[in-house]
């Protein structure tokens, strides 16, 4: 409640009309069995992974006994319909649809229906033994599924007030709570994949009830001090098989290998610590604990000064989809998944309400209009779950180490986490743009909006008029319509030396407090303010510790990375390089993929050696001029199969 | 019989002498689990992998009867025994030790104990099951285990005159007649390995029996022709569990995607592929099938002039140990094992049984100087099994895909191929120096050696003197006592652009046909011939088609390539860089690794940005001038972990 932000920028509303119209009734149709697509593995040759249908509608309605059959999926199958719930939530926000209202009110009936009497709630375990349940936690992903619905089911109560969301919500978060904690009888444990927390955190901010602030508590306090907690669970496990085997990684995929608060890297599954670290950065700001802000501000530094892709993507590799060292970031192997730059998002979020730092929000930028915006395809219909810096597809193809990295989204995958959470990320945007304090508003991100802002003393509207990503100006309307001073932070974007501020029309002299520069606003009282900024094509290097970047550049302008495409420059991308004397050029070309910037000049490509019948020689390979067109990196792959570079060589 | 060629060499008679007093003797003791080591695993964390113990003579014990106990190991765990015979074999060929003698006796006593009366002889399924035998050959490696000891047995009786070793393999050789090819009631198969080709032919060299020669032909012919063979054998299979589930391996992975005579591409595991290749070229210089020859031919090019690292390593993937596509040679996650690099001369030495051509002795001169060399530690005692070209010990430690890229060689492995197959080629070294045809030698390989060849009409000595690999001369004493005129091929280096050949003091016109100078020799005269090279340091460039050199240069000088180690030039060897300009000095330290060609030059050092805490700049990094020190890439790891880096920016 409260806070309203209505997004009209051009861009976004792309994206958010292709979430409402294509995404959400597609996805509808693949949780219900009748999209009539192929759905793709993760993988190659794996024959674990279930891929035949979604069957996550079906499981529900097993499960609430309205028909007939068996469970069918991976444990974390209700989610699915859980994310795509929490969309159509933002959606709603965003604009009335009485029909997809009614979808969604039938869902929550079934859920509701599905749920057990004492408020426990997974089709898995209601379908194939219920008395296995929270048994096998390592795998089961009972508390994922149940965090994810309690965050659907508190952005469907903030967007339309239903009550018996909320009240399903609640049940089940009260039977988490009998069933674990610190008390003698209750499991001493926590869920394999962090969610839950988010969730409980979520409905405590809603309901204000101090015991799910607690459980959430519970949960990241305790995870780390037994280590041997998954495996005495599956030492003891007799039920069905949920995902069996799991609890033999190590420690760190589970972020379980110490206490949160000792961690001083970023380890394991990147979904999970970056869900982990939202938790955690939420509990800090809601409790003012430092303690855990420390613990949050290490992890933070790790994961994005010696972890991080430039893309945003994290995640080095594709075993155990986690993180590897420091300075580790191979750019064909990775594994860069679009919920991983999604939770780096949540967690920047969380960030920005402990401390008003623009890093938190420049790193948002970066994973939001780049690998996350990469998941999914202009026609808002297919999807990728690894994002890579560079692809050879005759690589992906037949070199196995290289088989989850796709050169051509697919419709849909066998685990099909990536594409309803982008959609919930694309509808509930509006969230990202500003953060409140008491009398403070930080303005985060340039998205033409209309803003209505609940501040301690009342409301402040903010309109901001711009093009961008594409220009480089903002003109702020701001209003204040509360009982007291406000305060507004604009951020200064940090790709750009030369910005410049207006206020009223008068230019006013810079000064930057972690990145933004504060206006006050007297109660009752408007300012016009204009922020202006070059926004000039960047050369970014990387630490010379990363050895796979070493004599390599990437190509960036504003908030968009630039890339190389086959179809624009032909194949064997790897032969290309762009020195570093050489002018680049920038133009928006409105007839490119829907309109989108280009970035030209002139390079050189390595000649193959004369005869292909020879791999070794004496004589340096010669170059010729060849001229280079990189794009945006979240726009490539929309336009056939190809090779693709982000890091070209300088 | 016949051919006697004693190595004299310096530089190879430390490796044999090696062999004799350290290896063969560990390789006794680690045989009979008595050798007190801890046997490590190919890759971390793999469960399947059986390393408490080797068991190999145990297995035999109980299958003859004169123990009791069950089998242990892997399926393939016999031919441990088998290749340690072999090495033995060319070991007391080389020189007599009656101990040694008496042990293989014993060896070879227990090995006809534990054959069947049949003259089958693998000691898993007649422990296990023999009713099972010949059912599962995707993985039971029955085939290739009796092609390993009928290759130790042909060896130990060309050593020997042993005739009882000969014996087992032909009863053995025998029992597999009598139960594959075409013939209705016989199997229409093969074995998941390839190497019984190889005995088997090995077996016809010396027995001139044609069955021998035809069944190895059934063998290589017949592969391809049905890929489901496996499938089908799987699918029935009610026996022991051997390697079950290998049978879902692609097709590719067995070489059996089509018949071998249409195969234009070397696919699958690397080991396989050569050990198949060095059958079939052995098939076609002994028939002189044309046809076979060009499949040879087609092979040999896809391997060496588009698969083949500069090591002379192949396999550029962990998955499956096997090839991936043309021109893919990643430096720090492929296999390159030294069996591999082992079968590659193989390979190569039958090619040239078929053609007179130095490419192939000089692809044999590279794989045996750098990756075969580099699978023993220069205390004979420690292994690699993978030969990577570029190593950092903490990815290996915490990147999964890296796992399988061991930092220092250890003692043994749990699949212990490498080690026994690195003594029968270093023990056997003599068979490679020379390719005799009726009234031909060719000198293939310049090392210190007498050598009584036998040509048609008699007998040719030959002694070489020279300090190669070190030195730039080779001084050659030629006595024809055959009774017709000797053409003798003396190999031109291919990688010395000034190459001299003078007879008896006289210098001649150099004539290279295919890279050999061929000069004639009367019957019952002598000649002295003296070939000089020079041995410059050169630098290698990698055509750019393989993208992960492209920028790069690898150094050699004479057969020798050349890398950089962490102990010589500091950590993160990424950062360095050898300008183009950049002079390169050699020296010979004979204080250095017992002795060691070392180059050293000016390069520079990337300087890692100010503060650690830095990801992304927009400034270039600095580089700082800094010493390069090179050293022989077979000599590695010797001085323990360190990072080694063999493709270095230019």
């Amino acid at each position: 409640m409260g806070n309203r932000v209505n997004i009209t920028s051009e861009f976004w509303a792309r994206y958010r009309n292709l979430v409402r119209t294509e995404m959400i009734p597609f996805q509808w149709n693949v949780l219900n069995d009748i999209a009539g697509i192929k759905i793709e593995k993760e993988r190659l040759n794996d024959e674990g992974i279930p891929n035949e249908k979604s069957h996550a509608i079906e499981n529900f309605k097993i499960a609430a006994g309205r028909t007939k059959g068996t469970h069918y999926g991976w444990t974390f199958q209700d989610s699915d319909v859980y994310k795509w719930l929490e969309a159509v939530a933002y959606s709603l926000r965003e604009k009335m649809d009485p029909e997809l209202e009614k979808k969604s009110l039938e869902v929550i009936d079934l859920i509701a229906d599905a749920q057990e009497e004492d408020g426990y709630l997974d089709t898995f375990y209601s379908i194939l033994g219920i008395d296995y349940r929270y048994q096998s936690l390592a795998g089961s992903h009972e508390l994922y599924c149940m965090g994810h619905f309690i965050e659907a089911a508190v952005a469907y109560y903030d967007a339309t007030g239903n009550e018996k969301v909320l009240n399903v919500a609640k049940k089940a978060a009260d039977n988490i709570y009998d069933n674990f904690g610190p008390e003698e009888g209750k499991i001493h444990g926590f869920d394999g994949h962090e969610e839950i927390e988010i969730g409980l955190l979520r409905l405590y901010h809603v309901t204000k009830e101090a015991r799910y602030l607690d459980l959430a508590k519970y949960f990241l306090m305790e995870r780390g001090k037994n280590p041997n907690f998954f495996r005495e669970q599956a030492a003891k496990y007799e039920g069905p098989n949920a995902l069996g085997g799991i609890e033999k990684m190590p420690d760190t995929y589970f972020q379980n290998h110490k206490p949160i608060l000792e961690q001083e890297t970023a380890e394991g599954h990147a979904v999970r610590v970056v869900y982990m670290c939202t938790a955690l950065a939420d509990l800090a700001a809601t409790t003012g604990d430092k303690e855990i802000f420390e613990a949050c501000k290490r992890l933070w530094e790790d994961i994005t000064k010696r972890r991080m892709y430039v893309t945003g993507g994290i995640g080095s590799t594709v075993n155990g989809e986690s993180f590897t060292l420091d300075y580790d970031l191979p750019n064909d192997t990775m594994y860069c998944e679009t919920c991983a730059a999604i939770g780096l998002i949540f967690f920047a979020k969380q960030m920005l309400r402990i401390e008003p730092k623009a890093e938190y929000a420049l790193v948002m930028e970066r994973a939001l209009y780049n690998c996350a915006l990469a998941g999914m395809a202009l026609d808002g219909k297919h999807f990728f779950y690894v994002n890579p810096l560079e692809v050879n597809p005759l690589k992906s193809l037949r070199d196995p180490g290289k088989s989850h990295v796709k050169p051509v989204r697919p419709s849909w995958l066998g685990c099909a986490c990536c594409p309803p959470n982008l959609a919930r990320m694309i509808t509930s945007l509006d969230d990202y743009v500003y953060t409140i304090f008491q009398d403070t508003v930080l303005i985060n991100q340039y998205i033409d909006s209309d803003a209505k802002l609940a501040l301690t003393d009342g409301k402040v509207e903010i309109v901001q008029r711009t093009n961008f990503p594409w220009d480089e100006q903002v003109a702020f309307e701001i209003k204040n319509n509360s009982k007291s001073q406000a305060k507004i932070g604009i951020r200064l974007p940090g790709w750009s030396a030369e910005v410049e501020i207006s206020i009223n029309g008068a230019p006013v002299e810079l000064v930057s407090e972690k990145g933004y520069h504060y206006i006050t606003v007297d109660a009752g009282a408007s300012v016009e303010a204009k922020l202006t900024f070059s926004m000039p094509i960047l050369r970014n290097y990387c630490n010379p510790l990363v050895s796979e970047d070493i004599g390599k550049v990437a190509i960036s302008r504003g908030p968009f990375v630039y890339c190389l495409e086959g179809v624009d420059n032909g194949t064997e991308l790897n032969c290309l390089r762009l020195p570093d004397d050489s002018e680049l050029n920038y133009e928006y070309d409105s007839s490119l993929l829907s309109g989108m910037g280009v970035i030209s000049g002139k390079g050189y490509r390595l000649q193959a050696s004369e005869s292909k019948d020879s791999l070794y020689t004496n004589s340096k390979p010669v170059e010729k001029e060849a001229k280079l067109k990189f794009i945006p990196y979240f726009a490539w792959a929309n336009r056939g199969e190809n090779e693709m570079e982000v890091w070209v060589r300088e």
